[in-house]
């Protein structure tokens, strides 16, 4: 069933109230009518089965028939925070990563990412990325949309990480050594709805600076298997690993 | 290190002939010269440290330094049986599938396929996946390329699977229902080298057709977690899956 991502407010008294965009997607390209019924998920993560009551204009009323108990995210809150890499390779990972249970994605500008962030055209991007990760949440049946942060400078990401319970660096030079067992331990400690920071390198790597200084302020240092993973395809197989570790295995 | 995939002929008495397009990215691309040194693979996965001797034309003619033990291939073989997706999909599947580990890709031609196959065209698309899948070989400092078949219908599929030690089908009715166990359950019994087929279906999912010829022919019916994954991401998953279970928990 469609679904749709609603602000609190617009959720009152089992009443939902969808305009602009949404209330178009509703009307207009899935033609739907009074009596059909959709999914209304608000910022808390509660969804509710709701059915439309009426339409009016850009404006689409439904009423809640059912809450639901739904549990589509992972046990625990896992935000990327992945080396600004060139081209639409975020797009990717945001894309996928949203369909893979990721909590938020913070863009890190790395020494090594050959992209310059733009803070002027920057806003716009970042509003590219938070509405990829809108429609992937809806697509991938979750019940919350994965914040996008404004990309972070070294600094501004080891003040954020003091916020989390868990916090790795994936480092192809210690996958090269043979380093195995940092990630398994890491998910084998990590309980319900604690939360991980999982910092990736640009296209270049991470540079000794960056990786001393995760490795001084508390990140554990992983090997993400004996093969040299792209920027791009790291964060898809930590959020894998994580949804087989805490959703499939326990 | 660069590293280049070659014929067991071009590899005798640990002199090593490269031509063609390899030749010209060595000495064009990379620009190397005699006594630089590249990682050769032959077909049966081992690898070589090699030198460079000389270059004549487009010839580049190598002497084996070292032989090397690199564990860089899953310990179980993974064919990524992915039903025919639309665009350039199946291209995003085998690059990343091949980083994740993947012996083979089968292109499997469902029910829901929307892109129907033309023969005619298809040897070239066999032709383009199979370079996508040599170069993320490279790439990920594997030491074996992912065979890519020519795409197979349910019976040819069915066929092929009786070769396979465990087979499985990605079927979201199944996730929906909250199937969780079948997939760590699999992955903890496969051993070492027993090989593993991979069943997705296209956009649309499978038929219940399909799924109910997969599962008389001995498929297990998993699903990869409470959330929708795309046709392309769910091989993504599974491949991480048996990464993390084989490499890094064991």
């Amino acid at each position: 069933m469609q679904r749709y991502f609603v602000k609190n407010e617009q959720l009152n008294d089992n009443k939902v109230t969808i305009d602009s965009e949404d209330a178009r997607h509703i009307t207009r390209v899935m033609r739907m009518s009074e009596g059909d019924k959709v999914i209304c998920c608000n910022e808390k993560g509660q969804s509710a089965l709701c059915e439309i009551e009426d339409i009016s204009g850009d404006e689409v009323n439904l009423r809640v028939v059912e809450w639901l108990d739904e549990a589509k995210e992972l046990p625990v809150a896992v935000t990327i925070a992945n080396g600004l890499p060139k081209g639409d390779k975020l797009e990717l990972v945001i894309q996928k990563g949203t369909e893979l249970g990721a909590s938020a994605f913070i863009p890190f500008m790395a020494a090594r990412s050959i992209v310059k962030w733009d803070s002027k055209k920057g806003a716009k991007k970042v509003e590219r990325w938070s509405k990829i990760a809108k429609e992937a949440a809806e697509q991938a049946h979750r019940t919350k949309v994965p914040e996008v942060l404004e990309p972070a400078s070294l600094r501004e990401l080891v003040q954020k990480s003091e916020a989390y319970d868990y916090k790795i660096v994936a480092y192809e030079e210690e996958a090269k050594l043979g380093e195995k067992s940092n990630l398994a331990s890491v998910l084998s400690n990590i309980k319900q709805d604690q939360s991980l920071l999982v910092v990736i390198g640009p296209e270049g790597g991470l540079s000794d600076n960056e990786v001393q200084s995760f490795k001084e302020n508390g990140f554990v240092i992983c090997g993400f298997g004996p093969r040299i993973l792209r920027t791009e395809t790291a964060p898809l197989y930590v959020l894998a690993a994580v949804s087989y570790h805490t959703e499939l295995m326990r």
